[in-house]
């Protein structure tokens, strides 16, 4: 299967050719495929930035211990979670459904009273992981999604997220920084780009019931 | 592009119908697909239970507020974290790299202590959530790899853990199930099959700097 083979192709790469640029049509299909993801509830409880700015990415490679790829690499993607959600936001989601789909809004409250009684039960910090998690599907979806292009991409958690929030001016949108990709083409001398992919036995990984 | 016209095509699939199975060759795709996403170092914290047997399918329904997914797809998929991934899961997995690379053993033992002040540097509560997330790259490989296929799936938080957890047996394992996914093909009468898809407009997602 073609989606496999892509899937194999791509690796977490170390070393971008900083002369490659994705074109714009790229980096929008990545951006679709981002807001394709599935997320709780349809939530999406996030944004995403797209980090262009050469200042910006030199002061935020300093805070992800000088890693190469923040600054090299074509686009920076970075996913940041809300810290806060709130009733607010679940109203601002049923009137998305209302606008999309056509119902009306009253039709929409028992459903939206659900919500919120999930998303308040949850503490701050629960309802921020949980947002978190709902980051990794997203990234999910860039990275296959990448790879289906033959684009090149590195997931990072490696960075400091407090300095991040600082850099990007994420606290005052109630946001923090969780993961992040960058995304472009591989260096001819990218090391990493020959190595056989690890990965466990599928006897290891699988449980069958 | 295809692949975001396939993502157009999926929707978490809230009937199935019971009849239509998948093939042992899909679903060994869709474990491949699950097999290749990527990970924090690579070390996939987190095993994938394929549930097939009808009783424990059953059970689960009971745990998981009667949703009929859970026993009416084709195939659930369980993915379980490591509730406490130690330093012996890092030399199983430089040992997995010595095995594919053809690379020393001893090579790697710097790497590995790398590894292991990361890792034990966690609380065991925070290393379990830093292995939870790592389940949700997985799982967007897996909704990735469906809608590639044409295979309807849902993924759903809905479930009480620690009732899968004693039903699937995983505390001796040291795992606890943290989301999952159920795949198979659509009912004919399956309601949100005709709905449009509700997504973030582009610039309420994005932010760009």
């Amino acid at each position: 299967m073609e989606f496999l083979k892509n899937l194999e192709w791509r690796y977490a790469t170390k070393q971008f050719d900083p002369t490659k640029q994705l074109t714009i049509v790229q980096l929008e299909h990545i951006l679709q495929a981002v807001n394709l993801a599935p997320s709780s509830y349809g939530l999406q409880p996030f944004r995403v930035i797209v980090v262009d700015n050469k200042e910006l990415r030199n002061k935020l490679k300093q805070a992800a211990w000088g890693q190469a790829q923040v600054t090299d690499a074509s686009h920076l993607i970075v996913f940041a979670a809300h810290r806060n959600l709130t009733n607010y936001d679940v109203d601002k989601f049923l009137d998305r459904i209302a606008q999309v789909t056509g119902v009306s809004q009253q039709s929409l409250t028992e459903y939206g009273n659900g919500i919120k009684g999930k998303v308040n039960n949850f503490s701050k910090e629960e309802r921020f992981i949980w947002a978190s998690k709902q980051c990794y599907i997203a990234l999910g979806f860039l990275l296959a999604a990448c790879a289906n292009m033959h684009i090149d991409a590195c997931p990072m958690e490696g960075f400091e997220a407090a300095k991040f929030d600082d850099i990007l001016n994420l606290k005052e949108k109630e946001l923090s920084s969780v993961v992040m990709a960058t995304v472009g083409y591989r260096a001819v001398e990218d090391k990493y780009r020959h190595q056989p992919k690890v990965r466990k036995n599928p006897e290891e990984l699988v449980i069958r019931l």
